[in-house]
């Protein structure tokens, strides 16, 4: 069993990541932490509170930041045309859930858990890298506490998508994901290279729906509007960003990695790129010398992932 | 018939690249200009002018820039564990050769060579870009009279090897290959996506020495020190960078492009990194709008380029 904490900005791509954290047999979900970024920190929260309470899920929800790691960065506006007004397609969610939040902030919550089952967490990161980087700076020492960090976010050997040099996750909190990729932890970052080829069609999902009953319905209204916002990306569907970082958890043989020390830019016109260099090429001192070796997905079974989470979403039909 | 101006820091693969142009039946071979890069100035310049005198090459070789566009960058050791401290691999070059420079600096001869013949000129640069940008500078009108500029350099879907961000011809002088880049003439980029794919075994080597005679024999004396450099970078042999950019001239068919702007990161620890905006890719407001769409190497057929370069360097066996 993996024990896992879900940092997430609900988002809808989070949602579907989600129902897999809830659904699969081999995850444990002991936390789900907010962060902003599809959306404000209230709408990402209010989101995972209101996923929480129609999919019947235990894990608490803890509430995390709301700003980026350097205060001093300019807010950028939410993407709502890709995630709705209400950061779930605009399905309705209501103003607000009736069920609270756990009393810690993200951070400490992260922190706690760590601290709490030592080397037995993995913490999935989908949405900015704050939350994260704020609980290292809190307490370094969780760095050897955790047993994994899986990311979605970064673009390696291919161009970003918020900017040609940037994935989204990673520009919306570059010095965050800085610190989180350089520090002393194991790190598996799922990044475009592998997501974007995983391209879960209208048909999938409609297959999905009609096998995986009342969960999967409500996961197939939330993507509706995220599918039409993909129509001049891919030719048909989403790409499930975010649940690919999930399946690495449990399927980790359907990824192929890269090791080598990863910074990410920040500033300038490469704001938010990240850059790894490869353990297996010799390069003269640089900046990436003596840091961790951390992973980077250079390679995926598309199909291989996308039957995974077809099948996980729809285990139960009766829920 | 490609009347070319080779702008070059020769270099050992430079030196390939130069037997090749003078070669080959479909090039016209109109000048060569030196730049700083593998070695200084005056050792660049001087093996020009050795090459032109052993191969019998008419072309002129017109000196070129010995520093930086941006002079203020601080001066980086030359590479004479890659190229000998003569940058011909330590044959023994002699340290003057005893025929002139052409009267101009390399830029105004490039100026005024491409003024000469209006729209004829491919300009194929294998070393740092600084000629070409105080062309541009001195004469922007050029930008509109070249046929077109093929550069090796940059590392766009991969790391780079000067620094996990960066090639070492745009590292060299990043301002420089910002401002040839961006220029409104139609450039097309070999970098290391396709050069590294691109591997002259040492055999294949042996076999153009036995069919090419004493050109290739000298070739074939340059290259050994850099063969042995490559050992920790190539299973055998060597890689030949600036080939690839003259065969570009000769047969496009052998490379697969990509479309879209291009910026080189100047600063920081990606300084020298060159990153392009796909045209096939939608993004929010970028630094790269607006914006010439220049071409980008992303796909190499490496038998077929090895091929083209060991029939044209073995040629002409009795020269």
């Amino acid at each position: 069993m993996h024990k896992v904490i879900f940092d997430t900005d609900p988002g809808v791509d989070d949602a579907m990541a989600l129902l897999f954290l809830h659904h699969h047999p081999d995850i444990d979900l002991i936390g789900i932490t907010s962060v902003f970024g599809n959306a404000s920190i209230e709408t990402t929260t209010r989101n995972a509170l209101f996923l929480k309470q129609a999919w019947n899920i235990d894990a608490p929800v803890a509430k995390g930041a709301n700003e980026t790691y350097n205060p001093n960065r300019p807010h950028v506006d939410w993407p709502a045309f890709i995630h709705g007004d209400d950061g779930l397609g605009n399905i309705g969610v209501p103003e607000t859930v009736d069920i609270p939040c756990d009393s810690r902030p993200a951070h400490r919550f992260i922190i706690e858990m760590v601290r709490a089952n030592p080397g037995e967490v993995t913490i999935v990161a989908v949405g900015r890298m704050t939350n994260l980087a704020i609980a290292l700076r809190e307490d370094p020492e969780i760095a050897s506490l955790v047993k994994a960090v899986v990311i979605m976010g970064g673009a390696f050997d291919r161009p970003g998508n918020i900017t040609p040099a940037a994935e989204a996750n990673i520009h919306g909190d570059p010095e965050a994901a800085d610190v989180v990729m350089t520090a002393p932890w194991p790190v598996t970052v799922i990044g475009l290279d592998v997501t974007v080829q995983t391209v879960m069609t209208r048909s999938l999902l409609a297959d999905i729906v009609a096998a995986g009953g009342p969960r999967a319905r409500l996961l197939s209204d939330i993507s509706q509007f995220y599918i039409d916002f993909y129509e001049n990306h891919v030719k048909d569907g989403m790409v499930v960003h975010d649940s690919c970082a999930c399946v690495y958890v449990v399927a980790p043989e359907l990824f192929r990695t890269r090791s080598g020390p990863i910074r990410v830019i920040c500033g300038g016109i490469a704001d938010g790129q990240t850059i790894q260099k490869p353990d297996s090429q010799i390069f003269p001192p640089n900046d990436w010398d003596n840091l961790p070796s951390q992973q980077v997905c250079i390679a995926v079974d598309p199909k291989g992932v996308l039957d995974l989470i077809a099948g996980t979403l729809s285990a139960y039909p009766n829920a």
